[in-house]
């Protein structure tokens, strides 16, 4: 067995994923009161009724041959319409789409980073990043930690100390990778904020991983995009905004023309069936169908958000108010009482069968924080919270 | 910008994908009577027909949700049951799919080398092999070079003293790599070959990777599988015995326990979109109607095959007789004349307005062979053929 094999055997299965098979093998529903209530997969299913209409595109003979390995003209135009309003001036030409954000992620990671080279992230942070910046690329995560005492708002001094520290001791950090907006928290950062990471990067000569997944599912501020500056490489997909986490479609945005071309020959390794690209175009390419859909599912989001803030409330239970995203950054710290937060977590996973991921998979800087995701059903989550709060008292 | 981004940069784009776009974006048809003929890529384009009817599936909201990122079980069974025929004891468990062939290749090339370990390869080869089994893995390949005067045929005997060699010399090989049916050449070897190309790879202690993507596409003999012991890895995939080039689905077949793990895990990286999958699932389920299709595709397969060596005995071409695959291996060392390979492959491609792939690009051991794709259309390969022979006389 090689090593390289031997690694990947080690790694652990992201937590993330794991749970999510665990909890939607045996899930709650009407027909199976007892299964488990899946809060832990951050998955829009509050959308179907809207999509499924547009869905029905047979394919033509050309959406199943050979297509361009970077994503078809079609629809790179597509998405680069679609995201004009938030990414500044983005051309088609400048996207790289394959198969899903994960490989989007893996691809400006290893075009980024040699084996080795070190990755800067604000934490608490997307739990998936361990694997999909690191487990291709060789590449390593340098956490760095976010106060709960301002609610984990993303710091531009504390990445600029981080920088400095890490270049005075010789560590080879290439990048910062940021959530925007933010998962776990469901912050919306402010344009001054994400203008001064970006002013920390370039200052310290290191490029930003922005990704951008989530950024028309805002509903408590107004988005701002990093993209602009050479090196910002901005990461988007079908999975959050449209709910369309099956199809795999990711999307790499970059002005670099190095990293362009790299990604784009990397993109050879994870490209789109050319079926659901074709699906894909179709779905967006009526402007005002889209901009209807998106004004409904940010306003269910902020209804669903909303009301589930109100049930952590009457449960007692302390989170961080969010103004995007599919979750809330719930405060469990009071009831770690006596225990550690893994067993806090199998707990309330075994003995609730809810699934809420603990903090420890998103590198938070203390225990007792879990990640809550809403945006699959008003009664899911109401049982969900309920068997919770079961759980806690 | 890091050294490995600039060797990603360095490595050129498979001759034969480029080849590909540059004669698609200009093609020959009744409306184009001037525009490339493509016979350059092994594309089937004969059964479109057959396949239509079986493409209408509006997708339902559980197939665009997030599935098991090494294909779903349904998907798998479906395979499974599919090639049972071709993989005897094949188990859907045994089964990763991912974005495309070349990923599989990718993966499996990545599962079982180091970076600068070496695969052992039978030449002429699979084109892409250059770029889809190194250019991420790291691992080099080693061409063996097969005869001219026996018609290229599979040499056991070659490997074997190919892999004695390396050995003595410290060259770390570990695996051979296989096509079969053969591309470019459309042999489709004997069991005893095969058997034996196996029992060498054994001997030397190294595994063996069986790319049989058009192993349900042969008509001039019966192909019989690598697939049985635990060190060959069978790869397969929709893009020639579907001709659904397009929807990227790859199989990979192993029963080594340590790779199949390492595999799933790089699945992750290169997912099929549930929506496609959902799809090729339906396609596979109707057994009579997969029966019915895969014999009408193989004899269209031979009708065309037939028709093209006439065509090229009238012309003087000469060619090794195909078994299988989509492709003629045509002798046009007599042309050569004063010239080189490349020399004549654009003057063909230029005055002849045909691409014809080169055997340089094959690694070919001599100059002066090209690979004719006729899996294209009747009218187009007569064209082409034309062409072809208005260039050469």
């Amino acid at each position: 067995m090689t090593s390289r094999a031997a690694k990947l055997l080690a790694a652990d299965v992201p937590a993330i994923a794991a749970a999510h098979f665990e909890a939607e093998a045996d899930p709650y529903g009407p027909g199976n009161p007892g299964g488990y209530v899946n809060l832990g997969t951050a998955d829009n299913r509050l959308v179907w009724d809207l999509l499924a209409p547009r869905l029905s595109v047979p394919p033509r003979q050309a959406d199943v041959h050979y297509g361009l390995l970077y994503g078809t003209p079609e629809l790179r135009s597509a998405v680069a319409t679609l995201l004009a309003p938030v990414w500044p001036g983005v051309d088609a030409e400048d996207l790289v789409v394959v198969s899903g954000a994960t490989a989007a992620l893996d691809i400006v990671a290893t075009t980024l980073c040699d084996p080795g080279d070190v990755i800067l992230v604000p934490a608490p942070y997307y739990a998936a990043f361990d694997t999909d910046l690191t487990a291709r690329s060789g590449a390593r995560l340098l956490p760095v930690y976010l106060s709960p005492d301002d609610g984990f708002a993303l710091d531009p001094v504390a990445i600029d100390r981080a920088l400095t520290e890490a270049r005075r001791e010789g560590v080879p950090v290439r990048a910062i990778a940021v959530t925007s907006p933010s998962n776990p928290i469901g912050h919306v950062h402010s344009p001054t904020v994400l203008r001064d990471v970006v002013r920390v990067a370039t200052a310290h000569s290191v490029d930003v991983i922005a990704d951008e997944i989530y950024a028309n599912s805002t509903f408590g501020a107004e988005f701002t995009s990093m993209v602009g500056e050479r090196n910002v490489h901005a990461i988007w997909g079908l999975a959050k905004d449209f709910g369309l986490s099956g199809l795999k479609v990711g999307v790499l945005h970059t002005r670099d023309p190095e990293v362009l071309a790299a990604a784009r020959a990397l993109a050879y390794f994870a490209p789109v069936s050319t079926h659901t690209q074709a699906l894909v175009t179709h779905l967006l390419s009526d402007g005002d169908w889209v901009e209807g859909f998106l004004t409904e599912s940010r306003r269910r989001l902020h209804a669903s958000a909303t009301a589930t803030m109100a049930l952590l409330d009457d449960a007692g239970i302390g989170y961080v108010r969010a103004d995007g995203g599919f979750s809330l950054w719930t405060d469990l710290r009071p009831h770690l009482g006596g225990t550690d937060e893994h067993t806090l977590w199998q707990r309330i996973l075994r003995e609730g069968r809810v699934n809420i991921l603990p903090g420890s998979v998103f590198a938070a800087p203390e225990p007792g924080w879990f990640r809550l995701c809403h945006a699959t059903g008003a009664d899911t989550v109401a049982t969900g919270i309920d068997r919770l709060a079961g759980v806690l008292s």
